[in-house]
């Protein structure tokens, strides 16, 4: 049986991440829902954050969900909106006869209240299922919740000896088009991309997602720097600011070395997405300015290698911070 | 058949790994007999060139070489010398009734005339068993042979930025112990070590072997610059000048950044060994002074990944020039 809801539950997190970045201010929920060992019924929260993960898959599964169990990676909601029902009614009164629930909701209106309910209403609620994957599809949202600003991950194309262009700035192109192409795709899952102000200047970036039918996908464009801010771009003048942008649960820093240094030094970086191309530049620009290490001991024990292929010829590397908030 | 070949051709060829950057001027050979499908020898070339692997495998097979077939990773010797016997007689004395090659010996004092005076002599011969992975593995006294120079290795232990240092020159630690005993276990398989002035005067390195055992495995030392070399120290002004190394196959240089480049330059690196740390060191020391690009593209198709591992919490990356000399 806990064989199984590994199994369903992991498909409900491979769900939520469709949509992932996209679903702010709201969290980005997969739901399943199985009976008799058949799948009636997919679903995840959808642009903006409804209808909710659990709405859609029950709408889906319809009568079927009659005596089903429900696999959601995140505690239904309890509260009620104007936006749309609340899923603790949507779940029990669909005949759903068990919810397995990844993860306990921190949002102070549902926080442990939704599975209380279902138990008292006589539906069989199991808690805890792959909980730390949930919690790491769901970061952005969590992070919003914990710290009060969005997971950011720090995007660096590289040669093997560190640079992210040549000495006179050129950098068309480091890695190949199919690392290009997955950097596309990792714009997609989030709602807002940053770059430093000299970056916009030395290489205008358009930080849009140029893969055939995502165009649509392409995040809110935020410059970090003094003055004014370019047409449809938003200002930061800090790294901390990044606690007061509304509706972004999952941020993405494009560059350059001294933004990418900014976000390192304020200690706001809790990701790093690396694309290595095998080439040397030596004498190039180096990828970070100073992020203010006392100490090479200060420098170890905060990365984790958690994701590592080749992308055509170059390496993409993630590394998620390890030390807590 | 053939692929029996190629699995005991593959065994012959690690046994001459354990000679690599030990038997210069000579070739680091492997040697492995087998017969009914039973190994009655193996062998591989000594420290300093002799006695050769054929030599060894044989005295060990003794009798059982009878009707045999002798795995060899080069072409048997053909030449007199007084150091000891030629193995076309030692092979064809022992009984050998076939001798399978992995690669022609392009030294003109052989260079194919073993091959013929064996087959002359009633024993068969198949040449080219494994030949790229042979080449691989004789790299050094290949090289030597074709452009009159040893193979180079260049070594860099680097943070995911591509530092090799902090901003004030401190660089223990970057990587693990793992990692740093894998690369004293590379110098062992090199002649000599080079480093530049710059990394004598600073760090002042022993660039001896200390992994038990092995002690007596340390390379001669050289460094690139001008002036008078420290005591135990062999002094080159130019990077072209390792073709004037006697008794060097494989030279293994460890830095620093401009002596890595002026190697670079000069087009004189053939395998780049990477040891890359999770750690990031924004604004420290790149790994590489310039190397003389004239743009991006000229960077491109270089070089190709042969080998990656994880070394403890470090990763190792092997990358071997593409380009043919």
């Amino acid at each position: 049986m806990a064989h199984q809801d590994a199994r369903w539950m992991r498909a409900a997190i491979a769900l939520s991440l469709r949509g992932k970045g996209r679903t702010a201010p709201n969290p980005n929920v997969g739901c399943i829902i199985v009976r008799d060992g058949v799948v009636v019924g997919r679903g995840w929260t959808q642009p903006g954050g409804r209808p909710h993960a659990e709405a859609i898959t029950i709408a889906q599964a319809a009568d079927r969900a009659q005596g089903a169990t429900a696999y959601v990676t995140l505690e239904p909601c309890f509260h009620l909106s104007p936006r749309g029902p609340r899923c603790v009614d949507v779940l029990s009164r669909a005949g759903v006869r068990r919810v397995a629930i990844a993860l306990r909701d921190p949002d102070p209106r549902t926080d442990g209240q939704s599975i209380a309910w279902l138990r008292e209403h006589g539906v069989a609620v199991d808690v805890g299922v792959l909980e730390d994957e949930a919690r790491a599809a769901m970061a952005g949202f969590l992070l919003r919740q914990t710290s009060g600003r969005p997971f950011v991950t720090l995007k660096l194309g590289l040669s093997l000896d560190g640079c992210i262009a040549m000495a006179d700035g050129s950098s068309r192109w480091i890695t190949g088009p199919i690392a290009r192409a997955h950097a596309h795709l990792e714009r997609t899952r989030h709602e807002a991309i940053l770059v430093g102000r000299g970056t916009w200047w030395a290489d205008a970036p358009k930080l849009d997602v140029r893969l055939p039918g995502l165009e649509d996908r392409s995040p809110r464009r935020i410059m970090l720097g003094h003055g004014d801010a370019p047409d449809g771009w938003d200002l930061l003048s800090e790294p901390a600011g990044i606690a007061a942008l509304p509706g972004v649960e999952y941020l993405l820093v494009e560059g350059g070395a001294q933004a990418a240094a900014a976000f390192l030094r304020a200690d706001l970086v809790d990701r790093l997405l690396l694309y290595r191309a095998p080439i040397l530049l030596g004498g190039g620009k180096p990828a970070l300015g100073d992020v203010g290490l006392a100490d090479l001991a200060q420098a170890h024990g905060r990365w984790a290698l958690a994701d590592s292929r080749m992308l055509g010829e170059d390496r993409m590397e993630v590394y998620l911070r390890t030390r807590s908030h």
